[in-house]
């Protein structure tokens, strides 16, 4: 049977997970694809540390360099993390031609067009399932199933941290702090949560799948980026009642000329099958003209789960090796000379529906004036909702919009901030409700 | 550009489907795949119908013969359906070498054997991504992403029909017969829908996943197959009062030296995803030993859903042509020569939780003389509800199980079925709750 050997670049959660696979699985492995992985190397900077894996003498070493450097390694799997020397390494793997594997959204987000190129040149695969939705097969459906679709639009739950803290807040009233302190303990949240809370970590996804689902280089900070710090019991109380969820969503929809890429909270209806995935779980919707609407569902995060993406990709390229089709799949999806520059949307142009939540005090007219400045604006209102109870001397006043332009809204929500019956400053959260939208 | 040729089979709803990607889609498709899909050849009984998709003069034939002879084609979509004369074009199709591409799952859960054999024979390529579950990709999951998995267990609603007819008597409190007739002039069922509501179509998808699942081959008749034609709007009420949903589902297990291969209506918890998956929609959950529970959720059926899967596995062989690399993927997930005989286990050896509705007599001790059985049967009750109105003399007595063994509930049901206390045949339902399992 013919031999394959792989190298792996650092050792942490996920490459633990990979190493696991590879030999607790490796006779599993070689009955399916009809030669034998061997983990040949593995490059961490701490080669000591018990990790449940036992790994033959010579395996382990410190020196990253001397693994990409190897010439009998064909597959070299990147699992460092970051943009610092991981980049470096996989240039070098490429250059060496190796195949690669990554699960580094944070890299391909904001490096993989220089990245794609090299590997394209080179002749070389770069596999990188794993660095979006943990386990679920989306940049294979993106680059394969969905190959003969237009795609519309996709929608995700893509950050399990952020779903884990936002269904604490739902289900258990928590306030934000208690549930990111509930998350950190729990190993759901890092001590420096700012990448998952903020929404950027959900924005590296998007802009992955954004670049592959239209064919398009995508500069990553282009996309709008709003995190979930500022959700507050109270709005979730109020989306619940109006029979909303509050989710952390990945946007992007295919407007021909343009896109629009956004990561923010969003309210969706109940009967949405987003609405129901919680807890630390992943899921997207994909919309295509054939498919119609298509959903993917599973761990986004976690040892094993995210291994056994690796380890899919790792196949993948063990199969082009085997049968003689290395590039067998163009890297982004689109042969590199269709791919388009496509521009996305500011997203004072996006048109969506709204909730606010104004602190306004308990006067009467308070209402005509907070309906007349977003009338001026071309907000058309749907409904509003008074809560009685007063606090501070103020009362929350919500409206729900029908679709409005962001713009519009920006503005109004502005004037209406200045007036001196509100109190605090007015509180937005985008209605993704496509049956609302009228 | 290089140019594939491919030859339809069938232009019914699917197959024009298919036809209206390849043509307006075709652009597109050039643009991902680097090279020109021709719609060369179209056979079809009925060449004269507007199917609202324009071919070329020549195109279309009444000869399916004539397309897998032809020369010039390179892949041969089967979109005729059933097992006569579909099966014998495949394999004249395979005997010419080419690549070829179905959605029959009646020709593959019963012939599927002897056609993979042909085809690897051969050294062509036989994709059928579309005969599971309409768009979703499920076959592609278990052949490619999920490689480095054992998988333990695979859970479906596989059938369109029968999940809109029972979301229908769920949620409308329609019976049976109305739902049925309301899918019917709705074209989500057949005039004979046999196949569909007697569990049929859903065991044929079911033994293609079960022998791609742990690399096996599976006689379809082993597997245990019960409709939903007996689902009454009662048990529903009940089902929904302790918190379980009714759904058929497609059920495998892998225990090792033995197969659970089975489709019935079971009752599964609201926090199971699979109780929000109405209407016409399908969704599989796949779980394994590194992916934990992954599910897939789509159109199971329909026009377009179903043709964008067949595009995305023609596709596919479009690929393995253009880079040399035929049979790159072993057709049934494993090496031939790793398939093994696994026997499934008859429907007596399974245990599962039982959900049971006796009409008795409205006797003191009645309730005494069923638990006596099930007892002596070592059925364990976990509860027991007794509603309080008498229909025709009768109360309904409904009893929620432990996990039991099958063939003891069998015994246990035939044994009080025979007291004189019951007036009607015991109602059983088994209950499908992993957190249940106690």
């Amino acid at each position: 049977m013919k031999t394959i050997n792989i190298g792996l670049l650092g050792c942490g959660t996920v490459g633990t997970g990979v190493a696991k696979i590879l030999i607790e699985n490796k006779g599993l492995i070689s009955s399916r694809v009809g030669a034998s992985l061997i983990l040949k190397r593995v490059a961490d900077i701490d080669i000591k540390r018990d990790r449940g894996v036992c790994f033959d003498n010579g395996v382990m070493t410190t020196d990253a360099y001397s693994v990409v450097d190897d010439p009998e390694i064909d597959i070299v799997i990147e699992m460092i993390g970051g943009d610092g020397i991981a980049k470096d390494l996989i240039l070098k793997a490429i250059k060496n031609g190796k195949q690669a594997v990554t699960a580094n959204k944070a890299l391909l987000a904001v490096h993989g067009n220089t990245l794609f190129r090299a590997a394209a040149k080179k002749g070389v695969d770069l596999a990188f399932e794993a660095s979006v939705g943990g386990c679920m097969p989306i940049i294979k459906s993106l680059r394969e199933s969905l190959v003969g679709n237009t795609i519309s639009s996709m929608t995700g739950i893509l950050n399990g941290t952020c779903n884990y803290i936002l269904s604490k807040i739902t289900f258990d009233g928590s306030a934000f702090e208690s549930a990111l302190s509930e998350a950190q303990s729990k190993g759901f949240a890092e001590a420096d949560p700012t990448l998952d809370v903020e929404g950027i970590d959900t924005a590296h996804k998007l802009a992955i799948l954004t670049s592959l689902a239209y064919g398009m280089e995508i500069n990553f900070h282009d996309i709008y980026i709003e995190g979930i710090s500022n959700i507050t019991p109270i709005d979730i109380e109020f989306a619940e009642r109006f029979g909303y969820r509050i989710k952390l969503l990945a946007i992007s929809k295919n407007k021909g000329d343009r896109v629009e890429a956004r990561v923010h909270p969003a309210m969706i209806s109940f009967d949405n099958p987003l609405s129901n995935v919680s807890g630390t779980m992943n899921a997207i919707t994909i919309s295509g003209d054939a498919v119609g609407d298509m959903m993917l569902y599973g761990h986004g995060a976690g040892m094993m789960p995210t291994a056994s993406a690796v380890v899919g990709d790792t196949v993948d390229l063990v199969r082009n090796i085997l049968s003689g089709s290395k590039g067998r799949i163009p890297l982004l999806s689109y042969q590199f000379d269709n791919i388009k520059k496509i521009p996305v949307m500011p997203v004072e142009d996006i048109f969506t529906n709204y909730y606010f939540r104004f602190s306004a005090l308990d006067h009467p007219g308070v209402l005509s004036k907070i309906a007349g400045i977003l009338g001026n604006n071309s907000i058309s209102i749907k409904s509003v909702h008074q809560k009685g109870r007063k606090t501070k001397g103020s009362v929350p006043i919500v409206i729900l919009t029908h679709l409005a332009r962001e713009a519009d809204v920006k503005k109004a929500l502005s004037e209406i901030s200045s007036l001196d019956i509100i109190s605090d400053s007015p509180v937005l959260i985008r209605v993704e409700d496509e049956n609302g939208e009228d």
